[in-house]
């Protein structure tokens, strides 16, 4: 064969010493484990001390560093302060924990590295295609539904919502794009909507003046009335209504909205009915809120997350969309007639179309491989179970809060979601708004519990986004315990501050 | 504290016996490496059989199956059936090759489980801004840029050109969207573009139509002169030129735009500069081709992957943009102004802006951590005399076809994409498309070598994509002879049907 004059070495990125590199991935392996069984032991979550921050501002590295030297460096200022999420008494926003094996199944899936973007005749698109599958038994979609893992909720949002703006327009929007839309689409959503929903109006070019927020009832659900004068009066307007975004566990109280009623809607007014069920999507399995959930197999697509109350290690994230053809059609630059090679051999034979034909990715990692992994270890009984008493420690953190005279619920417990705040009779709202921002900062900064703040009702509320497997019913009453603790330790000491002097001398 | 009356035992989804799972996990982490270890003595790809997508066609687990179990099962059917891009002798599309410490990095994140979506003290969020500072530092982009983690360049692509639209639109586009856009946003790339560029105008809402393709010069590059035609036809039009998209390293070729040049148009035209890199960005860490690239340091929004050429395991790609304010502005819904909670304290304490200001996901994995170990590991150094390495080869398997009779180069070789195809003087091209379709066909199925297929200047060919770090000489050599060999027995063997019975005397 032919030479050339000049043969420089060949290098790989492979390992020069395999032997050292293995010891090296056993110790990680062992490390990893006792992170994940200890996590009980540590705080929640402590503030990464600024060298942290300045041990991640130094220059490119130029030449090799031994993997063992890099290794300290993660143990050192890495592991020790993530944001916490895996720990039983973190229930900030809604965030996941994660399991042991779904952590070993990314390392098996990023050794392996295969590609999940396309083609037939390998094993990482079966398995894809077994999850959505069992995606579409567990939340009540026909097997003729297409679907694809996503990165997460908001990825899933996007491709449900542009899916719906290219059926629904009445015009070829792929060609032409909506730039002369011949009537301004609309679409709708409670004012309560997680705000990947308008992130994704406003990155497919329909705006966030075109998402309607409608006005949400005592238990902030969307208001249908309302909802109905919005459509007329759009219509009156000239706008062409397309879409209408359910939620099926919102982001601040878990509310549900009435999704067999909305299903209703879209039908009546020729609406793509959407729905936004990043966890609460899955109280389908939980026997004590499946009602709650009615209507939501009559959804057009149905979007949701892995990675939160399915407890998978991030990312993940699914999307379902009731007619496959109409998925495609949004996606594909490929005409499913066109079989990539006849006799079914060679790389691109095989079955069409490929998962690149539902989204907007074409390089794809082998996400499928842990949610394969995890239900199959667990079974959707023991995900129904699980679920389940999440919502029931929520009811128990909800009673002991009744029971409290020093907490307030701030809004129904419908599902996993538990607003509360910390009150004291003679303390008008502002001043309660700034004591429970001080009980949640202490809460935080002494590794107790992370709770997140929001506002519900004008007032600022401690709130348990409740997702987390590895909580038990004492540590909501180290929460309790710890909130009134830290507020009378506030009153006490910040008197002065809050301009309550007064009412301290008990 | 409050108790209820019936109280269900608590479960939760960590193992039960955590000394069985951790030897699982040796186990796995053993031949994982073994796997890695090993790969060049497997064949490339092997069709999966049908047993394992039938294998994948089961009923919804509603029980618990042991782990080991589970493994078995991934050791049967999956691992056995990848795609192939990790062998040595993979070049097809562009796919990626992973890395052992890059696969041992994803363990490591999925164990941790940290969201790195949001807030800002905690460490994962540090690594992400390092690793974007080392590439802008290796992109020649300055440190003012800001720049985001992507599932891989179709995102990364995706954010760019939504700034672009949002930034040249003269209205505000996020509000009203751009269904009554006053002028036509258009924007322009060449013939050769990758496929995301127009799948992100589609979603945009710019539609394809909007999407002006020009056509390229001998060397696959956008035609200049043909391109300020195109523009200047479209204001005469009345519409509005808005965005420019360069290409370092096509697909199909490996072609590279004349990045100075477009910048100096983009100059004159008022236009924003976006660079699909997907894998020829990093063309800039390998001497011999680094002048190719020049301009792109000039680019407003920077696409590229770290799974491509950057060898690092899917999924990881990257987006810098010049102008962090339009960035920011393109996804941010929270006003820069605000801080979080103003004494720094804490997990909502601290600086912004956060990372989910810039992209349209919320929660997000620990993606950076891969990229940070990787990069020190090798340093920035070696990862240029990999990327030389590979452009080298290509010239090599260049020189090896240019000496060989049977075997015809199609483009020319710039960077490191070789097309070619078996030729034998007295076939016509509709002859010769099916021959070297047949010879790609076989070469996979008998796990030799995995080009892929494309068609060059109408011709159908072999293409030799290559970003993999295992490849050595001899497996040009090989690709070579097998290439000849099968030509020549398939000729034998199917002259009668590609009607050639009289050219195979010899």
């Amino acid at each position: 064969m032919a030479q050339e004059k000049v043969v420089p070495p060949e290098e790989t990125l492979d390992p020069e010493d395999w032997e050292s590199i293995r010891a090296l991935g056993h110790q990680m392996l062992d490390d990893m484990l006792n992170y994940m069984k200890t996590v009980r032991e540590r705080p929640v979550w402590q503030h990464a001390p600024d060298r942290v921050k300045a041990h991640f501002n130094k220059p490119l590295p130029l030449d090799p560093q031994p993997p063992e030297e890099i290794y300290e460096e993660f143990l050192g200022n890495v592991l020790p302060y993530p944001v916490g999420n895996i720990h039983p008494r973190f229930w900030g926003w809604v965030f996941g924990t994660g399991t042991v094996l779904g952590a070993f199944a990314e390392l098996l899936a990023a050794s392996m590295n295969t590609n999940s973007g396309d083609l037939d005749h390998h094993s990482a698109i079966h398995v894809e295609k077994q999850v959505v599958d069992w995606c579409k038994e567990m939340l009540g979609f026909p097997t003729s539904a297409s679907g694809l893992l996503t990165s997460g909720c908001s990825a899933a949002n996007l491709i449900g919502l542009a899916v719906a703006r290219n059926t629904k327009a009445r015009f070829d929007v792929r060609r032409e794009g909506i730039q002369n839309a011949p009537h301004k689409m609309v679409l709708y959503a409670s004012q309560e909507i997680h705000s990947s929903i308008q992130k994704a109006a406003e990155l497919l070019g329909l705006g966030s003046g075109a998402l309607h927020y409608v006005p949400v009832n005592g238990y902030f659900q969307i208001d249908l009335q309302a909802l109905k004068a919005a459509i007329a009066q759009d219509r009156e307007e000239g706008h062409l209504p397309f879409c209408l975004v359910g939620q099926a566990g919102s982001a601040n109280t878990g509310a549900i909205d009435d999704l067999d009623a909305l299903a209703d809607i879209c039908q009546q007014e020729d609406l793509w009915f959407h729905i936004d069920g990043a966890f609460g999507a899955w109280a389908t399995l939980a026997p004590s809120v499946r009602d709650q959930v009615i209507g939501m197999e009559r959804a057009d697509s149905l979007a949701f997350d892995l990675h939160k109350w399915m407890y998978m290690p991030y990312e993940i994230g699914c999307v379902l969309v009731r007619h496959e053809e109409e998925h495609r059609k949004t996606f594909s630059l490929t005409p499913v007639y066109l079989s990539r090679e006849d006799d079914g051999r060679g790389l691109t034979g095989g079955d069409l179309p490929w998962l690149t034909d539902y989204g907007f990715e074409l390089s794809r990692g082998f996400r499928a491989l842990k949610a394969w992994m995890s239900l199959k270890e667990h079974g959707s009984r023991k995900y129904g179970r699980m679920i389940q008493q999440n919502i029931d420690q929520a009811r128990y953190l909800a009673a002991l809060i009744d029971a409290t005279p020093e907490l307030e619920l701030a809004a129904p417990v419908t599902l996993n979601v538990v607003c509360f705040r910390y009150i004291r009779s003679g303390l008008d709202d502002a001043v309660l708004d700034a004591l429970n921002k001080e009980i949640l900062v202490e809460l935080q900064e002494r590794g107790i519990a992370v709770p997140s703040g929001t506002t519900v009702a004008g007032k600022y509320v401690l709130r348990v986004g409740h997702t987390n497997h590895r909580s038990r019913r004492e540590d909501f009453d180290i929460l309790v315990g710890e909130v009134i603790r830290i507020g009378k330790e506030l009153i006490q000491s910040k008197a002065l501050s809050y301009g309550i002097g007064s009412v301290c001398r008990r």
